[in-house]
């Protein structure tokens, strides 16, 4: 179970020390935080009681978001966060396009622009950029980064320790191109992280909150946890699962069934 | 104003004698018609009347649906029911995912064995089956073909008066290779039949009825038609929009906002 991570959102209303103490009770060795309850809890107290319970933090969620006009320095802020967590990865949402905009080139290429800022400012702090492509259907409202192929050619200019890219079963199955995609990423060193989510039908209104528990929906994780692997990746893998019912669950319960269907559907 | 095409779920509950003759009053050339409505008002009764108003049938709406185990023979019904209607194109929309399968590559084959069942059949009839990409988020439940270069890929073995492939700017605006696909399409002389709908946020429960008014959202309509056109497409405009507002309005209302949408953001 070493390479399982909890991703904080998964169990979104466990208080940090609490999701801290229970992922290091069930034998967890790291945890994917979220800027906003690491700020409310204060950042060193975070990283403080992190190292205290021999955690390590997998990523950091999120920067980007650069369609907004104070993006550059936001993201500067969220690479300091992750280097003061040790995170050695800081996941980032491209954002989608600006209010009552149509120009979908120009919010790409103002996400390669933006990258060739934070790229060596990550790197000088030791965080790679974890440029996520996110399922088609956030384009327009929060991520124009939208296939894995799309988001290795914004990665290509910048090294691979500066910038690599987030597989994410929930966002990418459907893509016909997504297995060369996948060995084109490890070929090219670039896969940050692997993060797993299932994909279940009915969505719900505003399509945010009806990711899938692992087994419950139509995707092959454990292809995807092997094509992956077949790359060389021995990195964490972070189960991040946006929805309301599991959200209402307690968060050991929740952990512990995470634990569970991670164990039966992609380990 | 001769290119453009009412099709009939954009008008959705506007009865079909009541749409024909609205549509010839409006001066409108040419509608997109659905398979259950016809039925119900009767195939050969449509097909007269749409006669009488020397109107053209643009298409017929829709044959796929290849995970259910009575596929073949539906569709060749729904090739039929194009032929009796003068129609020259049938939209397909593939099919999802069968129930409880997580078999994402054996539904595409299954699309690839089916269309080389029909495509002959369709050829026999006059009628173009146009294979239609919907947006991934409906991959799962109503079609595995999510690109416009996966159903081309998906029609390269048939002849282009046997398989087109429809270019909708709703399903694929989002695609960073949307403009390469859609030179594709035009030089491989694929493209059965082009529509148009707007991209609107949120999306609601289900994302089936979400489709924006043309000018209500964040695609580039007139980039789209003109993409299309360049590739030499001189074929009619289908306004198809899945809207429960737009429903709500009557249909010679709908039609003329379309018509004035149109005239504005795509024409």
């Amino acid at each position: 179970m070493t390479r399982f991570s909890l991703n904080q959102w998964t169990t979104r209303h466990w208080p940090v020390p609490d999701l801290l103490a229970g992922c290091a009770a069930a034998g967890v060795a790291g945890v994917g935080l979220w800027r906003e309850p690491v700020a409310e809890y204060g950042l060193p107290r975070t990283a403080e009681l992190v190292r205290d319970h021999g955690l390590a933090v997998t990523s950091l969620c999120r920067g980007g978001f650069f369609h907004k006009p104070d993006a550059l320095d936001d993201n500067r802020r969220a690479i300091e966060e992750a280097a003061a967590l040790n995170a050695p990865v800081l996941c980032l949402v491209s954002g989608g396009l600006p209010d009552g905009s149509r120009d979908l080139d120009g919010a790409r290429s103002r996400v390669a622009d933006l990258l060739a800022e934070l790229a060596p400012y990550a790197g000088e702090h030791g965080v790679q950029l974890a440029l996520e492509p996110l399922h088609p259907m956030y384009c327009s409202d929060r991520c124009v980064v939208s296939t894995l192929a799309q988001a290795l050619d914004l990665a290509a200019p910048f090294s691979p320790t500066q910038v690599g890219v987030m597989v994410d079963t929930y966002h990418l199955w459907w893509d016909p191109a997504v297995w060369d995609g996948i060995a084109r990423a490890g070929a090219e060193g670039r896969i940050a992280l692997f993060q797993v989510a299932d994909w279940v039908t009915p969505l719900p209104e505003g399509v945010l909150t009806g990711r899938g528990m692992l087994g419950d929906g139509r995707i092959e994780l454990r292809r995807f946890r092997e094509a992956v692997d077949a790359t060389g990746y021995t990195g964490p893998i972070e189960v991040e699962i946006f929805n309301d019912e599991l959200w209402a669950m307690p968060g050991q319960a929740a952990l512990n069934l995470s634990l569970s269907r991670y164990a039966q559907h992609v380990a």
